[in-house]
């Protein structure tokens, strides 16, 4: 079984929620195909000053799909955009799983994707996000949340630990340590596990 | 105080070396201003297929510098080459601190720069990063390693405990904790501390 990764940029993207799961799909290259997209397919700079090549979506028969979103400070611009978020509805209907990394998770909520599934997201915007999906069943104390085939994931470096989760679920828990030794990585395996959440109250 | 970062990229360099110091260092954008560079100032690719738009070097007068240094496949070619590393050489000289991650300290090594000098390494590659440098003092066991001004890491996402080091060391626990929470990063404190140093025994 081998997928095609879009990972969907946007100006003003954090860049590790791109590029933590980028770089541990990215190490099971047999399976895994990475493709860089936007809605204009131009460079795309991130909040860390990246500036990436991005290209158009392209459909490709008989080929499995995964999603990726970031999130990041450009999410507050785009939640207001129609067609970036119609622009995501149609590739999650599109795609055979969804994963959003910290804020992420407000655009997909905006889109409705989320409506009577849990989700989490980024716990210092909390009440930010979980404003743009008021059916969304969101779960505070989370590292990561699985409901069916979309993965949402707290903030910035947790979607590294989603995607192991992600790795684990769809080939095991062995794949996932082989993977986090290849990249030295030291996993917070435990989805519940979230020292943060508690930080804002 | 505040400083030019250069993270020097090159092709088949791996994504997470350098965007994981990229991530936490980019989040004190009053104090480090990031220059993405190459040696021909052109988009460079990375192992996962990330392509970055990146400018030459550029000097700047009065403005202290840091050097990072990422590792990937791409630095087996590099180390051959000797004006890449007549670069890296010249970067350093100018740069207050240099930091590596990952195979990045086989280039350091090549260039001179790490002779008498503790280091570490990926354990994976611990053999052939090694052998590029026989008069440094190489210390197998450790996540990241400090000898004065320059900093060298441990595999990948070692990277990121070690930047986070590096941010206490120039201004305080508090500032790297801070920056941990904004980035919901569960952070390897402790620099000894190497699950991995043992793996390839």
């Amino acid at each position: 079984m081998s997928y095609i990764i879009d990972i969907v940029l946007f100006n003003d993207f954090e860049t590790l929620d791109a590029f933590g799961p980028v770089e541990i799909l990215g190490k099971l290259p047999d399976i895994f195909k990475l493709k860089f997209i936007s809605m204009e397919g131009s460079l795309v700079e991130s909040s860390q000053k990246v500036r990436v090549e991005t290209n158009l979506y392209k459909y490709e028969a008989g080929v499995e799909r995964i999603l990726i979103i970031p999130g990041g400070n450009g999410t507050r611009e785009n939640i207001e955009d129609e067609s970036f978020i119609s622009f995501i509805k149609e590739l999650h209907n599109r795609a055979k799983y969804t994963l959003s990394v910290c804020t992420g998770s407000a655009l997909l909520a905006k889109a409705g994707i989320l409506d009577n599934k849990k989700a989490t997201t980024n716990k210092k915007a909390y009440k930010w996000v979980t404003e743009q999906g008021e059916k969304v069943l969101w779960v505070k104390e989370a590292r990561w949340v699985r409901d069916e085939n979309i993965y949402t994931s707290s903030g910035v470096s947790a979607g590294m630990d989603m995607t192991l989760g992600f790795i684990e679920d769809l080939f095991g828990k062995e794949k996932a340590l082989e993977t986090c030794q290849r990249i030295e990585y030291i996993w917070n395996e435990d989805s519940k596990y979230d020292p943060f959440s508690k930080l804002y109250e």
